[in-house]
């Protein structure tokens, strides 16, 4: 199984990256990120060339990094500029440098051909930077399993009722079917509950006490992007069902750092139109949300095992799998895609 | 390699089954076992066929399980009676359920086919309910060995003055040879070790101090059932070998789970015809017997260790390997009858 | 890959092996050691050839073992003497008796064909008797990585400005070339460094404040020994490279025991001709070579790592790399030759 490559991942908030040298792991690739001293940040290939030794546990020279072993240098564009006891620079002596962006707190990192690194296929949520929205940093949460399980998990309305019980979902739900639409490389999976009990987040945040109409958007986009619309109105407030924002809304968005075959980040963050300036209660709603996520952790993990000791394991579909199954060509056919011979110009 | 499938095995102690889902494994096959309303335990296949989710990880709802991830809910029988926001349930939707039978205190399941479950074929020790006799659950021990080899050691009288020298024997047996008898599936390997001394735990629970005739009968029947006749007397009181039960006599019985290629739990209990209402002994014994298990435990581990380290190795047979290669072959034969085509009826 | 077989190689410590059976790995082979009775050696294959039970796990009778499952027994030359319950000792029933010296405190085995094992071939340095030296033994210090890249360490010099800063390095040495001289399967790579402050090492325990010429010479013999000669002197006070002793001078002696492909234990100790009386400073001595021998442990070990995640991994090649792919070559070529066939007699 491969990757999307040309394709924008994020891999550290950026306010945890400083002058230390640290190591992260994309797509398989090892990566040395650290802190330029203009305030910029570096990405490079975390081998050095000569005999693999982790450029992380060199030394930062102002914006070089000199290898640990036999103090070989690079610079932070991947060029080597010094080999002690040596002259002639081979030119293989380089190591790649990744494309950086910053963007909603986030170092993002462009994984295929650099020329085709265009910041504007970054994911976008126009109401991260609107006045009338706040938005919070969340964090990362590691998980033990392919990524595609979680994307399937996050395109899924129907296991919140089972999983998330007392966090995000209500038994009221568990019947409702679902929508799907898909448009290019996204898919939208909704669905409305009519005036039923709200979810506990919203019970407890949004302060709704009564009967309400819910909804729950789920949006992806390639490679493994999310955005999750979830809000409430008092029962039968809005009839229309594109002027959501004019009830409790809140979107959770997750964006997703394939490690490896097994191993997945999940970035997330939320933004939200009530209760806008209290600050001081980021912290509870992003500890709920959190706790819901880590329910997910625990079955994905348990799956993942369970795919691993069963790999000829032939399920049964289920209506629900409708979108997740899309997804899942959306994705083979991207790295399809990328596989193909490319026209030369 | 394989196993016996068309057979009993123990899993788990009856009295350690309640109302909560527990996952085992036998024969490398997930199961989930709990208490039903009635008293009675149900066996299924711990795997939601939708996703993998152990069914473990969900709910019991009466006497059906609901799967924490979706919420699909299996009766009993492994029947799908729910799957929430859908109203066709797939022909495919059913787990497997394995026939249940309780006796001596063990939870036995059959792993073969449910039409062959023949409770008369559970391992049988008449004594287990005879008034004259004391039957006392014992434990389970968990080796991390391939199942055989724990079947060889409980065939063979020779490693007791090795790897028991204080409990279950003395040197004085190291040079007496074996009798091996064979039939059908069954093994029998025995000896009598004239004019010694009392073995440590006949010493110290049976009250004999003088020299004794003492014997070993190690009894085997496929799949994995083992009962071990070991019994004293005073020196030469019991002229008839087949009245053992004169003098003081214990079987020690060994149940076997495979649980994968290099896991075994060895469930064992223990009757005997002496101080059969003195229960205060009972814990005393079962330490004794338990240290002495683990000494094997010890060896059979590295062993396991040095096989797969060393899978080229050719080892040397001695004499007393002809019942353990016997058995071997027994069930070699068995695994080999399984695999072969059946006449349709 | 494998092994250069046809050597001797240490393994202990011998003031570290008494009466009990301890057992080592040397070339994937495991390996039992005890102390005999007139005070020798013995070291015999751990493995039982009846069901490969680690004779290390038996008793010492004397100086046979006893094996601890079906005690059979054998004596240090690794012959069967006795197999309880049969009278006749299959002619298979032995185990690998390897040659054992003790030399520079150090157990060493002939790996090889015994008939080989000339004792004169055995890691040798003239220096350790003499009276005009002070030796001390070190310490061996487990690497989880191949010996071949704990070999490439050894054998160059331009690491020690980056891995060992502050304890047998300094920054002046960066650019200094080195000269490499090859004889049969010896190499030596050396260089001197005029004119610069002393090496931390030197600067502490040598005495020396000022400006010093300085030399290494890496001294490498097949299978794996080294001996690394370090000294310093008054600048221009030594103008005849070959009169090195009239400095202050060590000799660091590495003597490596493959382990398996992943694994290398590094043996060292050293001879010194400076405060030769001086037996107090041993151990700080001791405990500063350490250190630094263990900053190359960090570097080797993670580049183990690495190695093993990328083995299609196609290194660039240094000039530093002479001396070690010439070693790396003498090795393949004793060890292909070893692999040939022999013409018979």
């Amino acid at each position: 199984m491969s990757y999307i490559r040309e394709a924008w991942y994020p891999v550290v908030w950026a306010d945890r990256v400083g002058r230390e040298l640290t190591r992260h792991v994309v797509l398989e690739e090892p990566i040395v990120i650290y802190r330029l001293q203009d305030g910029g940040i570096a990405a490079l290939q975390d081998s050095c060339p000569h005999r693999l030794a982790p450029l992380s546990l060199g030394r930062l020279k102002g914006d070089d990094i000199e290898c640990g072993y036999h103090g070989m240098t690079f610079d932070c564009a991947g060029k080597c500029v010094l080999i002690p006891g040596q002259d002639i620079i081979p030119g293989r002596a380089l190591v790649r440098a990744y494309p950086v962006q910053v963007k909603y707190g986030l170092v993002w990192l462009y994984m295929g051909d650099a020329r085709n690194a265009d910041p504007s296929k970054i994911f976008h949520i126009e109401q991260y930077d609107d006045p009338a929205w706040h938005a919070v940093q969340g964090d990362t949460l590691r998980i033990e399993c392919n990524y595609l399980s979680l994307c399937d998990n996050l395109l899924d309305p129907a296991h919140v009722t089972f999983v998330h019980a007392t966090t995000l979902g209500t038994p009221a739900g568990a019947t409702v079917p679902v929508n799907n639409e898909y448009h290019g490389n996204e898919i939208c999976v909704w669905r409305w509950i009519r005036n039923a009990e709200p979810i506990g987040v919203f019970a407890k945040f949004g302060g709704l006490t009564g009967m309400v109409d819910r909804w729950h958007y789920y949006n992806y986009s390639t490679p493994s992007y999310f955005k999750i619309d979830m809000g409430s109105c008092p029962t039968g407030s809005i009839p229309d069902m594109e002027r959501r924002s004019e009830g409790t809304q809140m979107y959770t968005c997750h964006v997703l750092t394939p490690v490896d075959q097994r191993t997945v980040l999940q970035h997330w963050f939320h933004v939200r139109n009530f209760r806008t300036n209290e600050f001081e209660m980021d912290a509870d709603l992003s500890a709920s949300l959190d706790m819901a996520f880590r329910e997910d952790k625990v079955i994905l993990e348990r799956i993942q095992l369970e795919e691993e000791r069963a790999p000829d394991f032939k399920r049964i579909i289920l209506g629900i799998d409708a979108a997740p199954m899309k997804m899942r060509r959306m994705v083979d056919k991207l790295i399809q895609a990328e596989a193909a011979p490319r026209p030369t110009a």
